[in-house]
């Protein structure tokens, strides 16, 4: 094969495969619309080149070393910064070495479709990663990473990114965005509001970032009234920067609608640091409809994404902190979690809430049937560990009959790994097009229908859920 | 596409789509058994004419106004009524309209394969709806429907339907099923004993309910015993109609088989309205035993469809009333919650239990072990938002190895919707086809032992399971 | 179809089969590893004749009498024997003949492909088992069971099994095991350390185990600390047998990580059965953990196969005893169940933990990302219930793109049915040809890796994971 087939991920029968390649044929060449990512906007802002190719590609990436890890790879010796100033290699060559002699762990994993993908398609390279040439590989890509033609912007603009979406969170100053703005490149950059930090209280310093948020919004955010005023204030921050989202992770998708008086009352114990386990979980419970009801007035889109454990090893999160491959999925409940919230703003029209889910079977049991009636919901794409073809076929598969293809919202690459997001764009439009393509050949759908919905799933639907 | 392609569900390569074919030419013809179904009875007794095409196919159909709904269309403008008394669309047409401009909503999901199916075959359409033919679409549909050929008792016979059954509350009783009797029409159509309004004390007006149950049975519902050999008074009074299954759907699964002494005292805490919630629950699950041990000595086939979480929006509910699309299906267990009912009766060769569900994590981990072993135990179809050819392709992918075809039931249709009942036959024996297609290709299944099959799920699993 | 096709459960399209057939013929005739089987020792030690057709094939083969006995059929008519010395049928060739007329049963099961193996491949059968031909069948199976060519160590070369390990009793004196070895015999028969006896509270006779476990070990049984070397001892004996794994069977996946101190006043109140129903639970929790830190000691490869309520039925328990098909997969737990003995051993390099599930929604949820991580942790094969083409497919499609390949284990047959065995892994074999082919055709691995991939997972993973 050569490193990207033609046909790469489409159905295998003549038929289906000729429908296939024509809907793709239509949409890959559409602007990418990015809504939810991680990239850093700083690279945006200073527009500086980009490291060694490990420093760009593996040393930031926990699908690479969460696997090397699991089959006896250090992570030091991957580069993995640690937190107690443990040596880490620091010799790109040498980590890179370690992931060409371990790249078939990769095989049937979507890391290997988008790392293939990028070899060929960004860097030119026309063989697989192999022990033999791992060197080779390193200085062609380490070369390139050196002209202005790999810069952010350069690769934005060869990218065909419409608009992206960066993640800050509730107490940025949004200074690299205001930096984008001012140096007059044409390139589209919008934060989304991401304020975890300030309504978990078992985040790391949730009373001083309470503090700051009162000092930087200009609100009194010791009184519940003044903290929900500072996050309108940020919120419509954020929204002068371009944002059209908020973005929530937490570990549940409970939701909570208190009286105004309890609400207080559990704001003040949270405050104060005296609420229980139960009282923290229920006060984020009651900010998730808080900021649906936010949303209900100012109009930003509100993204959840529940149900990962985070930091699952502690003696890893110890070491190497937060991000490390450790963040595990657990069973998610959403008929009874979200209750409270739809009660409150389910058919509210002026409410977009968008769902994602790490629990699969979730998909046609609890997901399709809710977005499929509630107007104000509507489902993320098969997201994270399942941000893959085969997680992407059975999101289709278990949510298209009940909830249809309009009620969910095309792609999201959801990544920080800037140099990957052509691939995982690439990899989602084909298979949403093997998908479609199946349909027409069962006679379930119009080849011209199909053409439609191609171009809806890769475009019209993203930019639309997410008012872009 | 013409509007129903020959092929329609078919594999798509030519070996499998050429035994599908040739499965399905043997089985495309049997007549319908419709052992479990809503239609109402009154239509077969009066066989009076329907009403214009939305107030046939729009307005009682959940699947198409929860749709419509989700993206923002009113209920009010699909005329859906309303218990408050606030006024909605009657001009059919407009209604209609409606419909046809989102009708690509519909795209992937199997309302437009039944719909596709109805405009060509009962219809005689040509084209899918669009807004462009919406007019001509109506008119030609409202124009039949004025006619005899339309009737009721006309499209029975035209649907090939052996044998129906509809599904009738305990207190019903029976004159639309005594009238169809007696006008000496040969259409066959059932009751089934469905008793949840007098069983689940959390149904509103329960104890009403228990008065009048008392009354018509000539029992003393004011006690246990009184209460049970009422139950059994209706059955055989339902038995006397044709009736050979009850039909019983509550939020869980939930059994429990009490001393009698228990039974009693709990009883008397139901009845006299002072049962707290768990109380309530354990009657409930008390009752789905005491039903079972009733089957042993009727011989009624018993049905159990749990999972639903009804009413999830207060607020549509307030102001619609039930099955308003927003019934959405939760987590089920069945492995503890059967066990009080399989301890009773789960060996025994005189019960026969048919099982649904809506959680389909429960196929392959729960129901087809359970099934397969369990002489009293059988599986219902995909049901409900599973009724479609994804759904019914996992139900067999994960049951089939565990509990075999004969373990199943054949296919229910499950629906109220009258003029859909081929089309729902038709997909349904089109995807069984199409799964033993794959079998036979793949070599696990031999061609003559798949014909034997196809005709097994289209017609005598469904004959023998529910002793029609 | 002739019994067993060349093609049998490849593709259907003609170039993934082809890639298939290709991908088969290069490892179907690799030797057989058994690294988790439940084959009597005792067989290969005495090498006597197997008894007849019906005492081999159906009496002791719970996947056949389950189905059977859920439609109808007696386990007393199938010989199964009983415990209260009911008489059973004992005539094999009556039970032969009710299984002949049950046959059609098994289609789309895996027993079916097994069976219709075994009778072409180890008896020469050209026909499926019908009523009409049931007689010649036994006779000719019959006839054979009495020659030499089918006594067990012959068997055992005839199927190429390089090594297979049995499951033995912490109490066991592996007295076959020693009559092998000194037999001169060179199959090689390993045991395997599966001590749930002496290590679940709710065991039948736990506290005589353990008694009898401090006799045979000289260890302080009533201690402890003296119960830990107890087991240090047996593990220490198993592996001079040349065991290399343990084997452990729980109703959860529970595990705990108590003090010393905590976990002496525990097993103190086990050990005198004043453990209360949490407690003993605990007790089996904080077992798994020991032997995950023994195995760190020792290097025995740990496995745990939780999640089955065991005889879920009361009255077949009673009357038949354990293992007649009522074990019935329960929804299980991993990523809160396991953390306590993961934040134990998870990352400890000397540690091999092998989890296998029932419960497949925990695949691409749970199982997937934890074994993608920790390095202590490899995924066993799709087990009992899911040992099947469909549940081995599934298997696949959701645990590699998350966990690859090399975190997964090659295959189990997980057997007592020793005439089984090459069918078995004759169907797994194929299954992963399958589901190779559709990447390569699909263009996401190479044809040369899946060759690669094709040996590892048929031959190197379960040499290199079991260390044989």
């Amino acid at each position: 094969m050569t490193l990207v087939a033609q046909d790469l991920l489409f159905p295998t029968d003549a038929a289906s495969r000729s429908i296939a390649r024509d809907l793709f044929a239509g949409i890959k060449d559409l602007p990418i619309i990015s809504p939810h990512g991680h990239t850093d906007p700083r690279w945006y802002a200073e527009n500086a080149l980009f490291p060694d190719p490990a420093q760009l590609l593996i040393v930031p990436d926990h699908y690479i070393f969460r696997m090397l890890f699991s089959q006896g790879v250090r992570l030091e010796d991957l580069g993995v910064p640690t937190l107690d100033g443990t040596p880490v290699e620091t010799d790109g060559r040498r980590i890179w070495r370690i992931f060409a002699e371990n790249y078939s762990l990769f095989r049937g994993t979507p890391t290997r479709l988008w790392l293939d993908y990028t070899f060929a398609n960004l860097f030119g390279l026309e063989e697989s990663l192999t022990p033999a040439n791992a060197d080779r590989h390193y200085d062609a890509i380490a070369a390139q990473l050196q002209t202005d033609a790999f810069r952010p912007r350069a690769l934005f603009e060869r990218f065909n990114i419409e608009v992206i979406s960066t993640t800050d969170g509730a107490l940025d100053d949004l200074s690299w965005h205001r930096m984008i703005r001012e140096s007059g490149w044409s390139g589209r950059v919008i934060p989304a509001y991401r304020p975890d930090a300030v309504i978990d209280p078992d985040f790391e310093g949730f009373a001083v970032a309470l503090d700051r948020l009162g000092e930087i919004s200009g609100c009194d955010t010791g009184r519940w009234q003044g903290y929900l005023d500072a996050h309108r204030n940020r919120r419509a921050y954020f929204q002068s920067f371009g944002a059209t989202a908020t973005d929530h992770g937490l570990a549940s998708a409970e939701t909570a609608n208190l009286s105004a008086r309890e609400a207080e009352a559990l704001f003040d114990g949270v405050r104060s640091g005296k609420a229980d386990e139960r009282q923290r979980a229920l006060f984020r419970a009651q900010m998730l409809t808080e900021m649906a009801k936010m949303s209900a007035e100012d109009g930003l889109v509100m993204q959840i994404h529940p149900g990962s454990w985070r930091n699952h090893s502690p003696a890893i999160f110890k070491k190497f902190g937060r991000d490390k491959g450790f963040d595990i999925p657990t069973q998610t409940d959403y008929v009874r979690a979200l209750k409270p919230m739809l009660d409150a703003v389910g058919t509210d029209p002026r409410v977009s809430i968008i769902l994602f889910t790490l629990d699969e079977t979730s998909y046609a049991r609890e997901l399709a049937p809710l977005a499929g009636v509630y107007p104000a919901l509507k489902l993320g794409p098969a997201w994270w560990f399942h941000d893959s073809p085969e997680g992407m076929r059975r999101f289709r598969e278990m949510t298209t009959e009940t909830a249809g293809f309009y009620n969910t919202v095309g792609f999201n690459d959801d990544t920080r790994a800037f140099p990957s997001i052509p691939a995982r764009h690439d990899v989602a439009r084909r298979v949403d097009c093997a998908f479609l393509a199946r349909l027409v050949a069962e006679h379930r759908l119009g080849e011209e229908e199909a053409h439609d919905l191609a171009r809806d799933l890769t475009y019209g639907l993203a930019r639309r859920a997410y008012k872009l």
